[in-house]
């Protein structure tokens, strides 16, 4: 079970079918894993070694998905950036990982001066653009991508010497829990997720798959070793906005892809939505944060092609725990079918799930605890943090911090994470239910429910809202709103209207910066 | 990846769905989970250890099923047994393997006395009928199967203590090739040929399996742990008869299924075909053996609404190696689309394959040599014989014996058995390809073409035949039509008519049968 081995039985198979679809570039399966393979063979030419770390810092294109391949092929670990981090905390990675080699894309040619100055141990920087590309680099001194391909020789891709239990990519998490950390993925781990994903997502070789979340996050990275397995084709948008999804569904016609909820708000409510051809998306995945009701229920109506399907999970699993099928979508059936939106669905063959107290011990159906998880897919560890790891899996569970219940057929609803949960008067309010009641007021574009401290209370609720355009709502207005179907403890106390709320580069909302603000300088007097 | 794994996960995940179907039995998968518990439990109480062997003389039925979950679930060995085998056989095997338990069903209660003679390591019989069949053990000394399971308690399965290396079943080659040998297959391998083989027939839960060819061979078994990994549901049918076949097809109505060639041969030439409703069935899979190109086109002609789903490959390999799935199978399509029938098609995704020649150094595509695989799936190994298993994987690789080539999109033609192959003046002639000509003669119900001694050639091609009743055809005539069609050193030089051809208990024809007739005191003088 190695990661290459998909890709090698791909161009085997689908030798003459298309496998990249990026603006003017497509390739067939036999040359996009000719190229992988000069990818690799340029590695060694480097002076690479295998185990050396290969970092990431570009959007997305087939050339990450080059990498993704060619660098565990040649024994190599991958470390993907999210290119939404600031040169400072991408040279923590860089230091952290002791990368070697660095590919990036023009955007981040700006930041090189100080990445050098800061990671000292970077060998060889890569140009990962194509050739007309060049001028975009100035003075600075790197390698280009296509010279170094051009270089190497035509040969078949191959994967020898490598174990399954080998690392094959590090996975910084978002730092959404304090000092970001890499997350040691082997060949099992990402091949036994992208089988769970092929199988829950019933992918094949007709499908067409658009990348326009970030590559470098794994809510992407799900389904992308997925559909090489099965010889879908790939399709790439070089950095997410709603209208150049709309361009891409209309000019490329995908049949999947994946959105992040806040993704699909915004698609949802572009102004132009009704003007663009939709018609070839069948599939679209979403995950990385829970999924408003009301948010899904509009996608529901307005893209009635589509199933949605939902996946939870984090990095920490490569990154699917459970799957909500399109099947299990259901709007406007039964109560049950309608309480089953709110789900995250149930394990994935492989997966198997516990909802656990504080000691560990399993708790029965509807309760509340946090969930627990083993399978092939769960990391190797957290890197060069041995403690961590340790303390994140015990007795070979992972433990993921979520709070969440099963129901009776083993359908999970995670009611928020572990730090996200708001505990004032001794009462715990999980921020996503909260969350879901605002997203039902009409004037609601985004909300973030946090905690804030409270003399009284502990902690008091409170909702950041993003508006809509000339809605004209008002605080007490959606407080009564939300008096209407919440218990009293925990409808907002206070509502802050704001233009943006912050996200990671994966497009979750940043919940932690949100509480800084108010926390700066207090303890939180609660666990 | 372990066996019971996937059962577990169904049992949570599909508690209520149904799972079995025999007869009067039907469980939901809460309670086919539930028994197998108890099967675990019971192997305990009975002072079975882990590793030890337990074997099944049964025909089809849930309680086959069970038993392939319990034994692997408590950490023993499965040792499925070829109903056709004599006594004297069976007690090899269960010598061979050391067995502890055997799991009986009535028909073979006769064989008991002889059994307990020559096997005397075996500690405990167990008769897994219903509970009103106990007279029929009349003075045997046996335990009972429900009587087993219903003095434990209830508690959910689990598979702890289990390493995926663990071997989980023995399954002994049918003797086609010598010695019976015990191949050892672990979780792993077993959890991986699941993976590709719901992946490849795109298995859900809302298929229904018939489990009409044997349950002991895993041409059955290769999606036996598939369906249940996507919680469909298992039917069984106790012994294979065309008439029972069609039968549970109305009453049953089951979705899928696996066939051996010989099997769908004798459903569709059944003179009552037309009388059954057919219509649930929407895959079947064929495999164990070559499907004549002329059964193939009448089985898709005479079930419109019927997929077929080629599968090539061995015990060895768990058992998938290749597919060749219902959108190949096209009758009636381009050359290239016809020729693709005769094809086992193409390695499932976890699998690499290679056309060797006798040095191990792969041959350009449309040359024929050895097939060699790996793969997730290749087998441990053989039981107590290292020196055929070093013989059998090499440097990784396992040598699959059978003659094959390649096309230029990695379908993969075999040829024939290594063994099958005839020499006749220096020349290669591959059975199947005799065979495929005969069988578009309409007089032929069923044929082999052996290789028996000749003085002048080394080796002379020769047809043993099943004529349709009443078809009145000759020798010379059906020499005359394949000399229409085959060079001349093809051409069988004699014929024989017969009433019936061996088979083994899989229904694979048994050429070594055929052939030890005309080579009895006499060397093969080519190799």
């Amino acid at each position: 079970m190695l990661v290459p081995k998909g890709l090698m039985n791909a161009s085997r198979n689908f030798k003459g079918k298309t496998a990249i679809i990026d603006g003017k570039h497509t390739y067939t399966y036999e040359q996009f894993a000719g190229r992988t393979a000069k990818v690799k063979r340029s590695l060694a030419k480097l002076g690479v070694k295998k185990g050396d770390r290969a970092a990431l810092l570009m959007l997305n294109s087939f050339r990450y998905l080059e990498l993704m391949y060619g660098i565990p092929a040649y024994g190599a670990i991958m470390v993907p950036l999210n290119v939404r981090l600031t040169p400072k905390e991408i040279a923590f990675v860089l230091n952290d990982a002791d990368v070697r080699v660095l590919y990036i894309h023009k955007e981040f040619l700006p930041y090189l001066p100080e990445l050098r100055q800061l990671a000292p141990n970077l060998q060889h920087i890569i140009f990962a653009e194509d050739e007309g590309e060049a001028l975009a680099v100035g003075n600075e001194s790197v390698l280009f991508y296509e010279e170094l391909l051009a270089a190497q020789p035509d040969e078949p891709l191959t994967a020898d010497g490598i174990d399954e239990d080998d690392v094959a990519g590090l996975f910084y998490t978002g730092g959404t829990t304090g000092r970001s950390k890499g997350v040691m993925l082997t060949h099992k781990n990402l091949v036994s997720n992208a089988y769970h994903c092929a199988l829950m997502m019933q992918y094949t070789e007709e499908d067409i798959y658009l990348h326009a979340a970030p590559m470098f996050h794994l809510a992407d990275g799900a389904s992308t070793f997925a559909v090489t397995l099965v010889g879908g084709a790939h399709a790439h948008l070089r950095a997410f906005s709603p209208k150049g999804v709309l361009q891409v569904y209309e000019e490329v016609k995908p049949t999947c892809g994946l959105l992040v909820p806040t993704m699909i708000n915004m698609v949802l409510n572009d102004p132009d939505f009704a003007q663009y051809d939709v018609s070839s998306v069948r599939r679209i995945m979403y995950g990385g944060s829970p999924m408003p009701v009301e948010v899904l229920k509009k996608g529901v109506k307005m893209l009635p092609g589509v199933q949605f399907f939902q996946a939870y999970g984090m990095t920490e699993a490569s990154p699917i725990l459970t799957v909500l099928t399109g099947k299990n979508h259901m709007v406007g059936g039964t109560a049950e079918e309608e309480r089953r939106l709110a789900s995250g669905g149930q394990a994935v063959p492989g997966v198997e799930m516990k909802v656990v107290d504080p000691e560990g011990s399993e708790l029965p159906v509807g309760e509340v605890g946090e969930i627990i998880a083993r399978g092939p897919n769960i990391m190797k560890g957290y890197w060069n943090l041995p403690e961590e790891t340790a303390r994140a899996i015990r007795d070979g569970w992972y433990y993921t911090g979520d709070m969440a219940y099963a129901d009776e057929n083993s359908f999970y609803y995670v009611v928020d994470r572990a730090k996200d949960m708001i505990i004032t008067g001794g009462e715990n309010v999980y921020s996503v239910e909260v969350e879901n009641v605002l997203y039902q007021h009409p004037a609601v574009l985004e909300c973030a429910v946090i905690g804030v401290p409270d003399e009284t209370w502990g902690e008091a609720v409170k909702a950041v809202i993003v508006a809509k355009q000339d809605s004209g709502a008002t605080e007490e207005e959606i407080i009564a709103f939300a008096r209407q179907q919440l218990a009293g403890y925990k409808v907002p106390k206070t509502i802050e209207f704001v233009a943006e709320i912050p996200k990671s580069g994966a497009g979750k909302i940043l919940k932690r910066e949100l509480r800084d603000r108010f926390w700066a300088g207090k303890t939180r007097n609660v666990q």
